[in-house]
């Protein structure tokens, strides 16, 4: 029977002690405060900032969530994000994606300043992911930096392993692959063009869906060894209407050494890495 | 027997163009100028830098090698390097590696303004590069673009391949994966922790060779269909001192479909895209 790879586990420990560091900053005064932009009313989006708030304040540290209209103009959303740029008392800003049509134009990476960057997005931020450059210093994309957490808690070594990616997004399949190779991991990115993708991941030890594709990855996919560790990216809807991930779960379970559950796994994971990346913002301004 | 893959037929081409679009900016009065830093005295680099000037010539535009004394001091190197950020006559600035021990620890990437980066190691062109961009308006890594070049003008397909990459530098292996992944390749990044490398490449459509090890990748790394392509970035001294790449070439000549020499292989296509660079970023101040 496959290991379950729970996020809970893994999110208590590291609660503890960001709830100690946020302690520590304010007896210093400073109290992290995340502001997340959010235009528009999706349904989704309303219950990932609200988790990402609720987080926040768990751990002691604050969390407006900006709400602006559909119709909010570039102009007018250009100008809430510069306030907030300059805006000393925030350490961390999130755009919620996705945008409204007229605004995806933007290239939201280069928006927010590099410090506050808590998304992770940012041309230095991801510079420093290719540098392999002390990641203490930098901030990283989300939910790669939430995978590689919870592979740690759960003790699941990467070095030397073969990891195959399923995706090329610039949220999670590039960031990742490039935390993977820093971690020592054998890369192999695949995507949409990949002809032989069965094949390919017959042969990981790892495999890492980020596609977003309800199910899409089932037992056809892996080998006959039961030693395979399957951790799922994907927030999809299945066919009534049910929250599922980038893996048919009841098909894989039994044939996986270990695997995340949707929702649960990689989910509360990158809300972690967010408060995470807020507390490093924080705690590096007081230094300076 | 294989295909040589030698620089000389697709370079012959691109010169052509090179020199057509050199006419024209001179005609514009913009003469696209190279600048070269060579600190020391490393014989390689002295030939390197020599072949560069010389294709710069070659194609009308100018190139200057500055010379400074191995004992440079910080101060005068990037007194030199903000001199040149600044001249409005220069269109490109590189550094050749490698610097002298006292100077390795700046990031070269940096140091050069990213308008005249035509080394492409600038944090902002390797975003264009995982951001997948629009790459006429930025500068890509010359080695990485020259490979893409040779395989375009022998008409090798990279969409859907399987493509290996065997080292994960930052000048070749890094940039390399996203530039083939931008082009719809399979690629799996391999290195010195990858445990099952000859596995990982008998697997493989197209197999890249940039580790810096003499000879290293023989037929032992290749599966028995003859068709496999190799690419060879290696630039090494064998035993008795002759310059040979990364790959045995007599070992696999008679085993694959298609290699690169060494030389006339890919070191003459990253000059190439030096050039390339140059000129597109003369013709970039020129629409400004």
């Amino acid at each position: 029977m496959a290991k379950l790879l729970e996020a809970s586990a893994v999110r208590k420990q590291i609660t503890r002690n960001l709830k100690a560091r946020c302690k520590l900053l304010k007896e210093k005064s400073v109290t992290p405060f995340l502001k997340v932009i959010l235009v528009g009313s999706d349904p989704a989006s309303i219950v990932y900032t609200k988790n990402k708030k609720k987080y926040c304040e768990k751990v002691g540290a604050l969390c407006e969530i900006v709400e602006l209209p559909e119709s909010t103009s570039e102009d007018v959303f250009m100008r809430t994000i510069n306030d907030i740029n300059h805006d000393k008392l925030v350490h961390g800003c999130i755009i919620q994606l996705p945008l409204p049509s007229h605004l995806q134009h933007l290239d939201v990476g280069v928006l927010i300043n590099k410090n506050k960057d808590v998304d992770g997005f940012h041309p230095e931020n991801l510079y420093a992911l290719l540098k392999n450059r002390n990641l203490d210093n930098d901030l990283v994309s989300c939910t790669p930096k939430g995978i590689l957490s919870l592979l740690k808690g759960y003790e699941i070594e990467i070095a030397g392993k073969d990891v195959v990616v399923i995706g090329r997004s610039m949220i999670v399949g590039k960031p990742l692959a490039l935390l993977l190779l820093n971690g020592n991991a054998t890369v192999t990115m695949t995507h949409s063009h990949t002809h032989n993708l069965k094949e390919i991941t017959k042969k990981a030890d790892i495999i890492i869906c980020a596609l977003g594709k309800a199910k899409f990855l089932d037992i056809s996919f892996l080998n006959s060894s039961k030693s395979q560790i399957i951790i799922d990216v994907g927030m999809n809807n299945d066919e009534i209407g049910n929250l599922c991930g980038d893996v048919d779960f009841e098909s894989v379970f039994d044939h996986v050494a270990a695997i995340t559950p949707v929702p649960g796994g990689v989910g509360p994971m990158t809300i972690v890495s967010l408060v995470q990346n807020l507390l490093q913002a924080a705690e590096k301004e007081l230094s300076i």
